[in-house]
């Protein structure tokens, strides 16, 4: 069987898609790595593009994901030089992947100790997508993107989400749907901040978490919402952690509270 | 009094010194940023070089570290254009230092309760500056960089680290060394695994907390030298969280239990 090569209306398409119009425009988006890539088939992600590196085939891992994606007709070969040419992320692994943007849906229905992440305007990628993927692992019930905040399909944030991208809603929203939304459906909405109050945890109930910009933090529209103003305390002398950790400690403390 | 422009040995200067052989051979490192610029002129780091441009003016923090920098010898006006290409991380904000690498010495004591942070080959720039960032932020006592670790004095890492360079003992170190040296001064060792047990934590007592790579996880060194492999509990169903956010949930916990 011939192994298709990547035409050139393909290679624009990839291009274009590194850019956040175009993946809401065209509905797709990029994964690149191969961890990345298992979580986005294994996910069922329509795929449109699958571009396969020479090194790829330089772990077990890659070699299992060659043979999976083996036949499929969205498969092209490429060179590594091409395909890090193309890749957002600086090591591609062999695997770039285009797919449809998953069609989100706002739930109906939250369990009674829920948890939602909101992010207000966070605006690093890879802070995206390592707070995505704390949230899956906490087991948010789901992520909230406000106005402001880095495309979550942006490809580092993909990349840095390593498949939580896939495994938790992510929904864009403006503040005033988001928190009236929250509210209806019964949440203390907390937000997250280096000068609020030590986290009190409840012994139930839903909770919705908010994390503010790098920079400015949380914008007025949170801080107006917010029940309630929490930090993490920390002895040392550096004023704040990084948004990642902060929401990390944050969520871990309102989930094992939940299971106990 | 003449706004001195870079000379070509000091453009030069600047673009070797992205390169870990050649920081260590001249004991120099790269600052990018506002806020790690500030920190680094608190600290008191050796100044060598400062590149300003316009764009440093854009907000008043910028300005004031503008006015702070104003007649030192060091100081070179370049465009943004400039700073941009010779800047390592994506927005420099309109100022790159360069300085000498802070002498680093092992503690000759610890507090009764103190806590170290063991990186074991851990590789992302920016998950090394997270990690001194928290670390810094829980009080951590020293930070050691196993072999295989990411250069400390990476413009990537030291920008990510906010500061935290500079305000923590950093300590490159053999493996041998660095669990010899624990034992001795009565460390527990832990080490930080997606498949340990629950962290249970001592009433008092001087920890040690190592964190793996961020593929290979823990080195079997790292295994053999630990009294405990430990766990943050997640209830998702995600494998496994980023390092930055793992260590500083297990940080938080060392550190709470501490000052209670």
């Amino acid at each position: 069987m011939a192994r298709r090569e990547l035409s050139k209306s393909e290679e624009k398409l990839v291009n274009a898609l590194s850019r956040r119009r175009e993946r809401e425009r065209q509905g797709l988006f990029i994964a690149e790595g191969v961890r990345v890539a298992e979580e986005f088939l294994a996910a069922g992600i329509d795929l449109q593009l699958a571009l396969l590196a020479p090194s790829l085939e330089d772990t077990a891992r890659g070699k299992h994901l060659a043979r999976t994606l083996g036949r499929h007709d969205a498969v092209r070969h490429v060179s590594d030089h091409a395909l890090e040419r193309l890749a957002a992320t600086e090591s591609p692994q062999g695997v770039l992947l285009a797919g449809r943007i998953p069609r989100q849906q706002w739930p109906h229905a939250f369990a009674s100790n829920a948890v939602v992440l909101v992010l207000d305007a966070v605006q690093d990628p890879g802070n995206f997508g390592t707070l995505a993927r704390t949230a899956a692992a906490f087991g948010v019930a789901a992520l909230i993107a406000l106005e402001g905040t880095v495309d979550p399909w942006n490809p580092k944030a993909v990349r840095a989400a390593a498949g939580a991208s896939f495994r938790i809603p992510i929904l864009p929203a403006q503040p005033d749907r988001a928190f009236t939304f929250l509210r209806e459906h019964g949440f203390r909405i907390l937000a997250a901040d280096a000068h609020g109050e030590e986290l009190s945890v409840p012994a139930a109930g839903r909770n919705a978490l908010i994390v503010g910009n790098e920079g400015a933090g949380l914008s007025a529209a949170a801080r107006a919402a917010a029940d309630a103003v929490v930090s993490v305390p920390t002895p040392g002398p550096v004023e704040s952690l990084n948004v990642g950790t902060a929401a990390g400690i944050l969520l871990y403390l309102l989930t094992r509270e939940r299971a106990d």
